[in-house]
């Protein structure tokens, strides 16, 4: 375990202002067959997330879930519990909206809530400060703060398989060798 | 399997077209720890690889692999297999070289490869061209160009898993939550 990193609000506002930029290059003007398309139905039967929906899905959790969780934390510490995420809040919030209006909207409400992180001037003894979650219980603000990173990092990791997916048939034998096509859809 | 894409080169190439800014909003200016930090030792004892490796894989990708068994299809048909692809080619490449180098290397010879498929003016007959891989037998020149795509897309795939690994720790009880936490490391 010593060779993992112990949580750095740098490093994680690092990755954090970067994601917009980098779903900007990924994502805007490609093809909707790119965009549009999913994994087909879940296990369960539901549908799975395009690129589209993902994007939706980002903006949701800066509207509702990292910077509200960060001030109930410094407002309410355990007292409270988050409200709990909506995981489909963005088939509303994305209706009639185009990739690029979305694409917008997101760099727009991070850069807004960078700004707002940046503004709590948030000290190292603030990091160990105790919250609740409503499933998993008591969390500290730095878990909250990594997790944030690491969500952007799961959602651009499931972008790369929803995508991969649309040429599983396309790269005819090459399957054996490309992992991503390997990926059980943990990330979903 | 009617809902999966057909091969287009637009479409292979709007995503090969993306790849090198898409790392380049991702990584540039990123702190070490996302850059050299791996995954730790594989199950066959060998290093995995960071994000500073899969670049350079990528660049030797440009060089050695893509654009040269293109021009092995057209011109010899199944006739001479590929030179195998060798998967460590980076190690010497990457050398001494820092992380914004190579996403300048990799962003060139992306670039050049790009404009030497174009010039070949390659026509819908052309795809269905084929070739010998050392190992799976024989392939199509729409597989390989797909493949090329694909591949960009398993190593951000990975990418993700490889950053978002450093937070393993830092993010408590919500690893169960962050599928690219999961992921059981197939895009190695």
């Amino acid at each position: 375990m010593a060779s993992l990193t112990e949580f750095s609000l740098t490093d994680a506002v690092a990755v954090l202002t970067r994601t917009p930029a980098t779903l900007n290059a990924l994502l805007r003007g490609l093809p909707d067959t790119w965009v549009l398309s999913n994994e087909g139905r879940s296990s369960e039967g539901k549908d799975t997330w395009s690129a589209f929906d993902i994007v939706g899905h980002l903006i949701a959790g800066e509207r509702t879930d990292w910077m509200p969780r960060v001030r109930v934390i410094l407002e309410h510490g355990e007292a409270r519990a988050f409200d709990p995420f909506d995981r489909f809040a963005q088939s509303r919030e994305s209706q009639g909206k185009s990739l690029e209006q979305l694409l917008d909207e997101f760099a727009r409400l991070r850069a807004e809530n960078l700004a707002a992180l940046q503004a709590l001037n948030l000290q190292p003894d603030d990091f160990a400060r105790r919250g609740r979650h409503p499933a998993l219980g008591v969390v500290t603000l730095s878990e909250l703060l990594a997790t944030w990173a690491v969500h952007d990092l799961t959602h651009l990791h499931q972008l790369s398989r929803v995508m991969a997916h649309q040429y599983r048939n396309a790269v005819g034998p090459w399957s054996a060798y490309l992992g991503v096509l390997h990926c059980a859809g943990h990330s979903a």
